[in-house]
């Protein structure tokens, strides 16, 4: 049996996705928490590995073998044993070939600013504090300029392991909620820090520091040296993972 | 000089606002941030003394003295030594006769439920986590029939050192925001745990479990043990203080 399981948690407290030696991650947790449910080690397999501090309202996992829990407590059975910053949202059975990194069509992330004057106690573990003015429009504007299928070499951190740097980023919109600023990426894949990478240029932008004809070149230049900071991670969600019907 | 600070905290890891021996406290916090800034043991007054884990959006503290830095530098400089749970949103000069508690006209709490088959991992720190139906225009009914000036005696905590449990209650209204429920209390003063023992209660009609005619008996009894339980700290903010302009 091939299961997949729906994911949220609060990375704020975690090494990241992926799990690695002598760091809590959560991966490590997801497999702790099956093993003690199922009663044999169970290896998951992630739709996204992300990085330390980074958060997630949707990420998908799988793991094959026998099931003995009916599939409608899985939820109840492992979210009792995990930690409360890590919650099974929904379990489903999969076709054998599902696999729930390399069968995602799309990914969406949504990395979020928190502007004013103070960073909000209350958003500070889910937001980039930006004190600067923004132009929503211009960076509006940008995010339409991004849309495509495209090289994205200049906001790909060194160490991804992808053999092209080119994507199809379907989506990317900007809004506004209060002090909140998001902004959504749709893609069918994303380099690795690519949003990061993208949402500091894109500051870049909203402060007026970065024309959308230097974004231009930014993006033709093909060298990550060109292009603005990493946006830190705790702004950062993977929102959702879209797969054919299966 | 008295000097008015408007502090908004996440009070998850804190054993409330009031200094205790061997505890950390948001008062302690604020005393420690102060005293580093201003050179000087400083002593400040709450305007709500909030439990362990309750938040605060504008609590209202003051004290006296000697201030060397400029008024519009206060929360900067402050914020630069606190944790980062802890920020000042506001400082400003009030007459010396101005007392953060005792001159407080009208405060207002908010609380939170989460409503779903599991606790959000986003909203785990500030909502109560609650997976029965809730009726919510019974829960307004409840509160429309709550506000006004009344002994509250049956939802005052023993341990509170009030002479007597009337207050007035000035506005109860519920609302939904998708999975939230927020209920939002504004009162001449509150007795202690008042809020939390009144959304114990408010819940039990929300289920069903409790009339109208429940509600009022418990009411006119004025015995703490006739009411529901105490709802968690967590989904409780100390949202305003308001004070008659000085």
């Amino acid at each position: 049996m091939n299961v997949k399981l729906t994911v949220e948690y609060d990375g704020t407290n975690y090494h990241g996705f992926q799990v690695q030696p002598n760091a809590n991650t959560i991966q490590e947790e997801l497999e702790k928490a099956l093993a003690r449910r199922l009663n044999r080690p169970v290896r998951v397999i992630g739709a996204g590995r992300t990085d330390a501090g980074v958060h997630a309202a949707g990420q998908v996992v799988n793991f094959f073998g026998a099931m003995p829990i009916p599939l409608d407590r899985v939820p109840v059975a492992l979210n009792s044993v995990l930690p409360r910053d890590i919650r099974i949202v929904d379990a489903k059975t999969v076709s054998e070939t599902f696999h729930a990194r390399f069968s995602a069509l799309r990914k969406t992330y949504v990395y979020t600013i928190y502007r004013g004057p103070y960073h909000s106690v209350f958003w500070r573990r889910y937001s980039w504090w930006v004190t600067h003015n923004l132009d929503i429009a211009a960076m509006n504007q940008a995010a339409h300029g991004l849309v495509g299928q495209r090289d994205f070499a200049s906001f790909a951190a060194s160490g991804g392991a992808a053999k092209t740097s080119e994507r199809h980023l379907m989506e990317c919109l900007v809004s506004e909620e209060g002090p909140l600023v998001k902004v959504k990426f749709t893609a069918d894949g994303f380099l690795y820090n690519m949003v990061r990478n993208l949402m500091g240029t894109m500051v870049d932008v909203g402060m007026g520091v970065l024309s959308m004809g230097g974004l231009a070149a930014i993006l033709a230049g093909r060298d990550r040296a060109l292009a603005g900071i990493t946006a830190p991670p705790q702004g950062l969600c993977l929102e959702r993972v879209d797969y054919e019907l299966s």
